[in-house]
C-alpha cells in the first residue's frame, strides 16, 4: 500500500526507522521547507506550519460550506479522549469558537481512565469548560452489567447510551448544535457499509449537518473533510493529549474493515475517499431523500415519543434508554 | 483471503497442488457426494452435478424475477469468447432459449483470433447460429488506427463501437432484447465505481434490464446473480471453449481493482457482493430515479439523434460512430 503518508523524519531517525526513499528531500509545496507529510489527494507536501494551516483552512471551509454554526453560537462538543474529538476541540478553540466539551466515561477500565485523563489534562491546560458524566454512576452498575441486562452487543448499548445522553445534554443545555469528531474515514466507511447493505434509512440521514427535529438536537460534524491520518499528525504536532488506543470492545468491528478498504482505494487513486463522501452527500443523498418523499414513504415511519422521558423512540412505550434504566432497577430490587 | 473457493481437487492433484485443508472431505450439501466448490454466500458446498443445477436455477430465477424474456422471444446475445458470454450462451441454450450469437472481432492479434476460434468451435459443435463481424473489415483499418484517428483511449473506442454495433444489430434484426454476459462481479464493480465517483447518470441506468427506448434496444443481463468464480467453474465443468486471457488493452483497468476490493469484502463477509448489487438495484436505484424525475431533471438532457444514421447520440450532428467512419474516410483519401 505504498509507504505511510505521515512521515515524521526526525521521529523516525530517533526510533532508527529508515525514512522512505525521497522523504529526506521532500519539500513543502508552499514554502519549500522540509515537509512532514505528503498529501497525494491535494497533490501537495506540507511542512509542519503549512500542514497545520491546511487543516485549519479545511475546518473553516467545512463549517462555512455546510453552514454548521457561527462563533457566537453555543456548541456542545462530545469528546472521547481519542485523536479526532481532541483535534476537533483544539481546532474549534483555535478558530475562535467556544465549544463546551462533554466527556461520557463508559468505565472500560484503563481505556476509559486514560481517555478521561486526556480530556481533563487538555481542559485544565487550556482553561476551557469540560463536563464529565460517568455512565457507571448514572446507572449505578458497571457497563458490563448494562450489556448483560440489555442482552444486546456492547457496541450497540454504548452507542445508544452515548447518543441519548449527548442529544439530551445538547437540548437541555440550550445548545445550537451538538458537534462530534467524526472524520472523513469514519463517515466514508459508514457510507460504504450502508451502501453495501442498502440501509436506506441511514443513507437518507448521512450528511455533515442534521437539522434539529422534535426531540433531536441539531448535529454537526466539522471534521468530515479531514482524514484519520490528518488528525493523527495534527494531535502529534500540536502535542495534544489523547488516548491512541482502540476501544477494547471495537476489535474486529466491520467499520475497521470498510476503513481499510477505502484507504486501499485512496492509496491507489488519491482523493477517492473524499470525493466518494462529497459526491454522495451533495449529489446522491438529496436524490434518495427526494425519491423517498415522492414515494410518499419517509423510508420508515417517523419516531414516536418515550412515555417516560418523551425523547424520540421507534418503540412503543419506553425508549431503549428508559427500558435499560428499568432493567437495572428491576435487577437491583 | 482464505483459500480459493473454486476447488478442483482432482485437477489439483494432477498438477501436484496440495488441496486446501478440509477439501478432501468436503461434501455436497445436496447429495453428500464429493464437493467441487464451496459457496459461502449460499452456506453450501456442491458436487459437479448440483453446482451445475444451482447455476441453472440462478439463471432461470434471474430471467423470471426481472422479466427478461420468454423462450418464444428472439434474443441477440453478444459473445466475446470469454468465459461469461460463453457460459451465458450455453446456459440459455440448455434452458430452452434460442439466442442468436453475434461476435465482434476487434482484431487484437492472438487475443481476438483465439476468441473467434472459441465462438466458432462452440457454434459448430452445438450447431447454433453465430454471426461474426470484423471491425477491421467494417472500417477498412486496424483497431490501432481507429484509436489513433479518434484520439481516444482504446477501451473507450472499443466500448463505443461494440455498443453501437450490438444495439444496431439487435434493433435492425428485430430482436426482443440484446443479452450480454455481464456477471455479478462486472456489475457490482461498475456500481462501486459509479458510487465512488457520484456518476448519477450511470447510477440511474444500472439495472439488469434496460427497457427499449427510441433507437435503443432492450438490454438484459441474465448473469447478474452469478459470479466470476461460478462462471469460471461452469465453463470448466461443461468443457466449453473459451478464451481465458484478459484483453491486452484492459491491463490495470480500474474495474479490476474494484472487483478485487469487492471480492475481498465478500471473502470476509460472504454474500456482501450479491446483496450490494441487489439492494442497490431494488431499493436505492428506484429512489435515485424518482428523485431525478421529481427534481424535474433527468440527470442529463436526453440524447438527440445522429444526422446520418439517426441512432441516439449526446452530440450535435454526427454520432461518435459516424464521426469515426468520417475520420477514417478522411485519413484514407
Amino acid at each position: 500500500m505504498g509507504w505511510e503518508d505521515v512521515v515524521k523524519i526526525d521521529a523516525m531517525k530517533k526510533q532508527k526507522i529508515t525514512p522512505p526513499k525521497g522523504a529526506e528531500t521532500m519539500k513543502c509545496t508552499v514554502c519549500r521547507g522540509p515537509a512532514v507529510i505528503r498529501m497525494p489527494r491535494h497533490n501537495a507536501h506540507f511542512c509542519e506550519e503549512h500542514f497545520l494551516s491546511h487543516v485549519r483552512k479545511q475546518l473553516k471551509k467545512t463549517i462555512s460550506h455546510y453552514r454548521m454554526f457561527s462563533p457566537s453560537e453555543r456548541i456542545l462538543l462530545g469528546v472521547s479522549g481519542g485523536k479526532d474529538s481532541m483535534a476537533a476541540w483544539d481546532l474549534l478553540l483555535e478558530a475562535g469558537y467556544r465549544p463546551d466539551a462533554l466527556f461520557l466515561n463508559t468505565g472500560f477500565g484503563d481505556f476509559s481512565r486514560a481517555s478521561e485523563e486526556a480530556v481533563r489534562s487538555y481542559a485544565a491546560d487550556r482553561k476551557v469548560p469540560l463536563r464529565i458524566v460517568s455512565i457507571q454512576e448514572l446507572f449505578g452498575v458497571s457497563f458490563e452489567d448494562l450489556v448483560e441486562l440489555s442482552k444486546s452487543p456492547a457496541c450497540s448499548i454504548c452507542g445508544m447510551v452515548k447518543r441519548y445522553l449527548l442529544n439530551r445534554s445538547a437540548l437541555e443545555g440550550g445548545y445550537s448544535a451538538l458537534a462530534t469528531g467524526h472524520n472523513l474515514d469514519d463517515e466514508s466507511a459508514f457510507l460504504l457499509g450502508n451502501l453495501l447493505h442498502g440501509q436506506v434509512n441511514y443513507l437518507k440521514r448521512q450528511q455533515p449537518v442534521l437539522e434539529e427535529a422534535q426531540g433531536l438536537s441539531r448535529k454537526v460534524k466539522p471534521l468530515v473533510k479531514l482524514s484519520d491520518r490528518d488528525m493523527k499528525l495534527y494531535v502529534q504536532l500540536r502535542d495534544i493529549p489523547n488516548h491512541p488506543g482502540l476501544c477494547p470492545h471495537s476489535q474486529g468491528a466491520v467499520s475497521h474493515i470498510h476503513k481499510e478498504i477505502l484507504q486501499t482505494i485512496d492509496d491507489t487513486f488519491p482523493g477517492t475517499k473524499g470525493s466518494f463522501y462529497t459526491q454522495y452527500v451533495e449529489k446522491i443523498r438529496p436524490l434518495i431523500e427526494a425519491g423517498l418523499s415522492q414515494q410518499g414513504s419517509p423510508g420508515s415511519p417517523g419516531p414516536g415519543h418515550c412515555s417516560r422521558c418523551s425523547y424520540p423512540t421507534m418503540r412503543d412505550g419506553l425508549c431503549q434508554y428508559c427500558s435499560l434504566e428499568d432493567a437495572v432497577r428491576k435487577a437491583r430490587s
